[in-house]
C-alpha cells in the first residue's frame, strides 16, 4: 500500500518527544544563561548568496557546505555555522549600538560523513559580543561557558584557553607562512584525538617537518596550565613579537577571569588551535571531565577580521558556541537526563460518546488553572483509557460518570497507587494540583 | 576594503532583537498553549528526500520547492511545510503510541515570488493528532486554534469551520472529477481576497464553468453561519451521500465545540477549501477580525489518507498551523507587540580597568540572584557608559567605584530619574530588584 518508504537522509535525525522534551529543557536553560549575560534573540536565514559563507570556514568548510543553484538560478548555501552570517548581519545593519550582544540557537547543515557524534545537521548554540577589544569580552564569554555547563549540571568540566597567535607566532619562528600555518594549526588541533606524540609523528607524515621542528614543537607544546607556566613562556619567547603579544593578552584575559573567581577547571592550554581559520587571538574549549571521549562542548574565541569581509571598518568580535548534541550525549550517560514522553499531567476519560463534551469542559477548566491535560479520543471502555495514560506516564485520570456528573462531580484517579475519589467540579483543580505533587 | 556585499536572498529575513524578542515570546506562548493540550515537541530534518515531500501539497507545492542534488548526488528538497515530514515519521516509527500528540515549532521553505506578507521561508507552529478518528480531536484541534488566539491576546477572531465532502460532494453533483476538483477548490479559496462575485467569475474564466453551474453554485456557497443552516443545507442535498456525510461530521464537531461552550466567533463557512490537496474532510481557518487584512492566521484539518502514502496501514491525522508572521504583523498593528532590544536589567559599570574584575565580581552576583547584567565593555567615561545603559533601554546602573569598593559599598543609579545611592554589596541584589520593580 505504501508508495513511498519512510526514511530520512543519512546524518539527519527525528528527535521523537522523549528526547525532544528534555533537549527543549536544555535549550531553555542555556537560552536564559545567555540572557542572563545580556545577550538579546536574533535569527538569520538558514540559506545564504553562497559567497557570503564561501572562503570563512576554510578549504574544508567549503566543500562541506550544502550549496546549490536556487529556482532563480541563485547561487545559495545553507549556513555552515552561525559565527559567519553574524559577521555579515553586523556590517548589514550599521545602526545596531555597538556591542552588540547577540545569541541564536539555530541549526547548521555541513555534509560531513556520518559517524559515531558527527551529524549533517545540528544545533549550534552561540552567543556572540560584536564591536568591543576588550579583554572584558574574552573573560565574559568564557565565563557564559562556565556558566552553561554549571547551569546544565556539569559535574566536572575544563575550560582550556589560549591565543592563537602564541601558536602563530611559534609557526613563524619554524619559518612556516600562510597555508602551511593552517595546515599546522589543524594538525596540531587532532592532539586530543591522537595525543601530542600522535601529533609529532603526522607533523613529520602531513606536515613535512624536519627532525629540529619537532623537536621545538614538543618543547613549545608542553607550555601551560597556569599562569606561571605563561611567564617561562614569555621569558622563552619574549623576542618574538606574535608570541609576546599572544602572550600578553592571554595573561589579561585570565588575569580578569582568576580576579573574578574562575575555580581551577580553567587553565591554560597552548596546544589549542581550534579549526576556524577565522580566529584571530583568544580561542577556547570546555571539554567534559566525567565521561570522557564527548570531545569539546563548548568552545569560540575571537576573531577580529571576519566582519571586515563585508564592511568598510573592521569590527571586533568574540564568541562562544555550545555543542547540545554532545553535551544533551554527555548528561544522559552521567544519567542527568530526565527523559519524558508527554507533557501531560492529566487524563480527562470519557465515559460514554454522549458524554464527550462534559469531558472537554472540565479538561478546559483544569487548564485555566495552568495543568497540562489531555481528552480521551477514544470512548472505548475505561480500562483502555487507563492503559494510554499508563503508557504515555500520565499520573492522574479524571473520569466524569454520568452519576457524578449529575452530582457536579467527577472520579480521579491515581494510577500508581490506584486510589480514586470523588470531587467536586468546582474543587477539582485544586485537589489534581495536590495529588500531583505526591506523585 | 570590503571584499563581500553584506546581503540577503529576498523573500529571507534577519530577526534583530528589537523583533526577535517578542517573537519568542509569542513562541513561548504557542508553544505552552499546545503543551497544557499535551501535544509534545518533536523536530524533524529541514533536508528530506525530495520523493518524501513530492506530490503531496500539489503541483504549485512541488514547483515551489528548494530542491536540490546534495554531495552525494541525492535527489533531496528543504521541507515545504511540517505536516509531510510528521505523515512520514509516524509511518516511519510504528512503536510511537497512538494517538499521537505532537507539535513542532520549524521554518519551512517556499520559493513563492516574494510579496508583502510572503516570504520563501517563514516559521510553522504546529500541533497534530495521528491515530485518532474521533471527532473529539477535530473539536480539539479547533480548540487549540482559539486559545492560541486568546493567550496570545488577539481581542476579535473568526474561525471558520467546514468539512472537505460538502465541496467535493457539491463539485460531484456539477460533474466534476479528479484534477477539475481540486481546480474547483483552488479558485473557490481564493474567495477571501477576491469575494464570492469575484470567484463566481474565476470560475468561467478558469474553470470553465457554465451558467447554471455558476449559479448552483452561488446556491451552495450561500449556505453557512449555524447550525441552523447546516440543517438546511442537509435538507436540501440530503440525497448526495458525500455532502450529507460531510453534513453529518461537521453537524458532530460543531456540536462538540457548541456543549463544550464555543463562543459564537466559531462558525459554518461552506466556501472553505484550504489549498492543500491532502485534507480529506474537517478543515478550518481563523482569521482576524480586528485589525482587517491579515489573512488566515490560523488554519488547519484532518487528512486521513496522508501517512498511509508511507505506511502499510492508513493513520488518520487533524491537525492545526499557527502563522505566526501574519499574526506577529497583526498584534504589532494593535499595539500588542511590545519591543525590546535588550534582555539586560542591570549594567555595572567599570569606573576604571583595574577595577574590571570588581564589576564582573558584582554582576556574577546579581545574576545568580536572578537578573540579566552586563558588564560595561568600555572603560571610558561613565557618562559613555550611562549613554550606552540608556541606547539598550538598560534601568539600573551600577557603579562600583574605587571609594564605594573599599567601603564593600557600590553606587546604584536609576537612569529615568537620576536618583542614585550608595548600597552594601551583600545587599545590593535585593535593592536593585526593588528598584527595578518600580521603572
Amino acid at each position: 500500500m505504501a508508495s513511498v518508504t519512510p526514511r530520512i537522509l543519512q546524518g539527519f535525525r527525528d528527535y521523537l518527544p522523549e528526547t525532544m522534551i528534555p533537549k527543549e529543557r536544555m535549550l531553555r536553560t542555556i537560552a536564559s544563561t545567555f540572557e542572563s549575560f545580556g545577550y538579546a534573540p536574533i535569527q538569520t536565514p538558514a540559506l545564504e548568496f553562497a559567497e557570503v559563507l564561501l572562503g570563512k570556514c576554510g578549504d574544508e568548510g567549503d566543500k562541506l557546505l550544502y550549496r546549490f543553484r536556487d529556482n532563480g538560478d541563485r547561487d545559495v548555501a545553507m549556513r555552515y555555522d552561525l559565527t559567519v552570517p553574524l559577521a555579515r548581519l553586523v556590517a548589514m545593519y550599521p545602526q545596531l549600538p555597538l556591542p552588540f550582544k547577540r545569541y541564536q540557537i539555530a541549526p547548521v547543515w555541513r555534509g560531513e560523513s556520518p559517524g559515531r557524534g558527527r551529524f549533517r545537521e545540528f544545533l549550534q548554540c552561540d552567543a556572540d559580543i560584536a564591536g568591543s577589544e576588550s579583554a572584558i569580552a574574552d573573560a565574559e564569554v568564557i565565563q557564559v561557558g562556565c556558566a552553561v555547563l554549571e547551569a546544565l549540571g556539569v559535574p566536572k568540566f575544563l575550560m582550556k584557553v589560549s591565543n592563537r597567535k602564541l601558536l602563530s607566532g611559534f609557526a613563524k619562528t619554524l619559518g612556516l607562512e600562510g597555508r602551511a600555518v593552517l595546515g599546522f594549526f589543524r594538525t596540531v588541533d587532532k592532539i586530543d584525538k591522537v595525543g601530542l606524540q600522535g601529533v609529532l609523528d603526522l607533523l613529520v607524515t602531513e606536515n613535512d617537518f624536519k627532525h629540529e621542528a619537532v623537536e621545538r614543537t614538543k618543547e613549545f607544546l608542553g607550555y601551560g596550565g597556569d599562569l606561571a607556566s605563561l611567564d617561562a613562556l614569555q621569558k622563552r619567547y619574549g623576542s618574538e613579537e606574535e608570541i609576546a603579544r599572544g602572550a600578553s593578552e592571554l595573561r589579561e584575559v585570565f588575569g580578569l577571569l582568576e580576579a573574578c573567581g574562575k575555580r581551577d577547571n580553567v587553565v591554560v592550554d597552548v596546544s589549542l588551535a581550534r579549526g576556524m581559520d577565522y580566529y584571530t587571538s583568544t580561542i577556547y574549549e570546555g571539554v567534559l571531565r566525567e565521561p570522557a571521549g564527548f570531545g569539546t562542548v563548548v568552545a569560540g574565541g575571537r576573531y577580529d577580521g571576519l566582519v571586515g569581509v563585508f564592511a568598510e571598518k573592521p569590527v571586533p568580535a568574540v564568541g562562544i558556541s555550545v555543542g547540545i548534541d554532545r553535551l544533551f550525549a554527555g548528561l544522559q550517560e552521567l544519567g542527568l537526563v530526565k527523559e519524558e514522553i508527554s507533557p501531560t499531567r492529566v487524563l480527562v476519560a470519557v465515559f460514554a460518546p454522549n458524554l464527550a463534551p462534559a469531558s472537554m469542559k472540565i479538561a478546559s477548566d483544569l487548564r485555566r488553572a495552568g495543568l497540562a491535560v489531555e481528552v480521551s479520543l477514544s470512548t472505548e471502555k475505561l480500562g483502555k483509557q487507563f492503559k494510554y495514560a499508563d503508557r504515555k506516564r500520565i499520573p492522574v485520570v479524571v473520569i466524569p460518570g454520568p452519576d457524578e456528573v449529575a452530582r457536579g462531580e467527577a472520579t480521579v484517579k491515581v494510577l500508581a497507587s490506584g486510589d480514586q475519589i470523588a470531587v467536586k467540579q468546582d474543587a477539582l483543580a485544586e485537589r489534581v494540583k495536590t495529588l500531583l505533587q505526591g506523585v
